[in-house]
């Protein structure tokens, strides 16, 4: 057990059982207070944000690892992301010793610790990072079956490769947003009669992708994979992914290449990066992997994570969010560190602040489906809302909120939420 | 006529009628001497690069549109590009007209000119441009339609969405790397015996593609399309690209999310950025439209750019290249400007140095596929290189180049070459 995960851990600031942000947690933000001022770094405790640059200045962090580098007055995490492992290690242990209750340093120390911790009401969380590359992989198994069964039928829905190759594709990095920021349901391209022309028009069958996602920590070089036990020292951590998908434009486009513009229009993601320190106390077996993959895909140990997922939604009329999706991140075919190992086999390099999201994670369980199109069945089974509404796809107006998290023993460790409202799409003259 | 396109306009500098570089192209690149030093910005102008930097120091781009900005003091073009049409025009003519014939100012002047014209032999040329987003189209019919035929049938060779859409998917930006970087044959599973399970090893059958591409200059937001109209405002300049490729890979992996290890081990780009005003005289028709596109992809005029194109490859054994394909830009059958409308329509944003290829350039005729794969029909029709050499795909040494060049009177406005060499595949041991 790391002293850094210990659940007997307790801070002098008070959290509630159920926050995701005990001092287990400790997840890396970019932040700027509501009234303005520089982005840089903090970490979320409680109800409050650390100040990891004020810590900074006030000379907490001189720590040998860190060698004087100034990681924290940065508008991105990337800096440090880049940093590795011994120097997070170090941060971490810094971080977790100056919030224990028995830690004097900023506890008792009025100015600094008005300083430091800031509510989480008075700032806005930004984009932590700066990424790279994003790459969307589509790694479990019951969505792929769900999907493919729709699309080709239940004969073609796994695809020959899928149980030999965590299958992956380049998404669109320039339009991966923080949650919070609203979505413009995209216009576009859609056929629905194979015996007429494609029409344009707002797309009808907008979706959302429960996904989860890990940035690359270190870089790889060009020319040299990343042998899948290495793998470990480049994820930095995860967060919650909202892959908003247009399913009317994705029917009509993706062959051969591929999904484009019903993904590219936007990607939401959690504000708080949770480190894998924080999440070591969860690894979990995953789903049996049975052909046995080639060797370059093999290690041995745990290589899930038990990260209880739930995907609510509220429409414009209802009062409070509900909850229609339950799943869980250890449901996923293909770890990580296969999907890291895969992505650099032919020796694409990878940087710090690449994104590599899992693909919806569905639950072999109807109600553990992680988009409207296999919640609804494409449609045919609308989903209830309340008693006066029921969804087959999302409308303007909708909010969709996803939330994750490990428990632990009368703590959890939480990702908070990643949520996007949807707004109508532009009224464009052609 | 541009002041800056005449075609009787003559520099100081003595330029022969074949040279890529005249007065009237002006292409930018990033470059640092041979001996170290720190990147920064110039421009090809015969067998000289003209270092911009220099020049902004001597006070030269006093000039109000450029409002004291330093954009010549960088390791990339980022910055120049995102300043816009009216920066670009501005700092254009002042080039041009500091290396004219009848202009002393560099040419009498013996410190600065000395100080500023660098043999192209002295210099190393960088990657121009830091690219946030890689983009590839799927452009070319004539291409299109051979992979179609020869991955799907004749049948079902062009898809039904092929003549609607400028068929598109997102690349890997973090290997693009400039020519002359080698690569290195990439590693991959792929399947030859569908009763088989797959094997792991080199790719067997590796491939060029002959691209080009273009540069995106000042951003669009996100949620807002960039009308057809407005593209040209975003697209700074064009390069040629190699979009190498493992066929063997590709075919084992792209269903049903498209290529990806396939392409994303590396893409070559030529190292100087070829301006649109310099390629302007040499604006053409494309082949016609039909069906009539949407509304959103229609535009009047010109769309297409006479561009002629060459791929010479050399094995280890060889002298000299020999020349495999000709082909040119202006068989493409969707234009730059389709493309970017395109991709923008669902609100996608776009960041200044984001590169959209064109997908490989094949022409009608054999001798103007733009790959191996087309040129030897898959291997069936070996290609020869000498008297004791044939070629299906790339073997380990063997150098692919790629140049093209518009062809004025009695001068030519080129891009150079884009040039790798196939290094072994490493030897890992799983």
């Amino acid at each position: 057990m790391s002293i850094t995960t210990d659940p007997k851990l307790r801070s002098f600031i008070e959290i509630p059982p159920d926050s995701h942000f005990p001092i287990q947690n400790l997840p890396y933000g970019v932040f700027r207070n509501n009234s303005g001022g520089t982005p840089r770094v903090g970490v979320a405790i409680g109800e409050f944000v650390l100040d990891l640059s004020v810590l900074d200045e006030a000379g907490l962090f001189n720590i040998p690892e860190l060698d004087g580098k100034k990681y924290f007055h940065q508008p991105s995490l990337n800096a440090f992301m880049s940093a590795g492992q011994k120097v997070w290690k170090k941060t971490r242990e810094r971080i977790s010793q100056l919030l224990r209750e028995d830690e004097a340093t900023l506890r008792d120390n009025d100015t600094l610790r008005t300083q430091a911790l800031i509510p989480l009401s008075q700032i806005e969380l930004l984009m932590p990072v700066e990424i790279g590359d994003y790459t969307d992989f589509y790694s479990s198994r019951e969505h792929a079956t769900n999907v493919g069964t729709m699309f080709r039928g239940k004969e073609n829905a796994l695809m020959p490769n899928w149980l030999w190759i965590p299958v992956g594709y380049h998404g669109r990095a320039s339009s991966v947003v923080v949650s919070g920021t609203p979505i413009r349901r995209p216009l576009g391209q859609t056929r629905t009669d194979d015996t007429q022309p494609p029409v344009f028009g707002p797309s009808r069958l907008l979706d959302f992708e429960l996904e989860m996602g890990f940035f690359v920590g270190p870089e790889s070089k060009l020319g040299e994979p990343i042998p899948i036990e290495k793998t470990h020292e480049h994820i930095f951590g995860m967060v919650l992914v909202n892959d908003w998908s247009a399913r009317d434009i994705q029917k009509w486009e993706y062959v051969p290449l591929g999904p484009f513009l019903a993904k590219n229009f936007a990607t939401s993601i959690s504000p708080w990066v949770v480190t894998m320190e924080a999440l070591e106390p969860f690894r979990c077996e995953g789903p049996p992997q049975d052909p046995t993959p080639l060797p370059y895909l093999q290690s041995a140990g745990k290589q899930a994570f038990d990260i209880h997922l739930e995907v609510l939604l509220k429409s414009k009329r209802m009062e409070a969010p509900v909850r229609i999706c339950q799943s869980n991140f250890r449901y996923l075919y293909w770890s990580m560190y296969q999907q890291l190992a895969h992505h650099t086999i032919t020796g694409c390099n990878v940087r710090p602040g690449d994104l590599m999201a899992s693909g919806t994670i569905s639950g072999p369980t109807p109600d553990s489906y992680g988009s409207m199109l296999e919640l609804t069945w494409r449609g045919s089974k609308p989903i209830r809302l309340s008693e006066s509404e029921t969804r087959k796809f999302l409308e303007d107006g909708d909010t969709v909120i996803m939330t994750g998290w490990c428990q632990g023993d009368g703590y959890r460790v939480g990702f908070g939420e990643v949520i996007g409202e949807i707004l109508p799409a532009l009224d464009m003259e052609f």
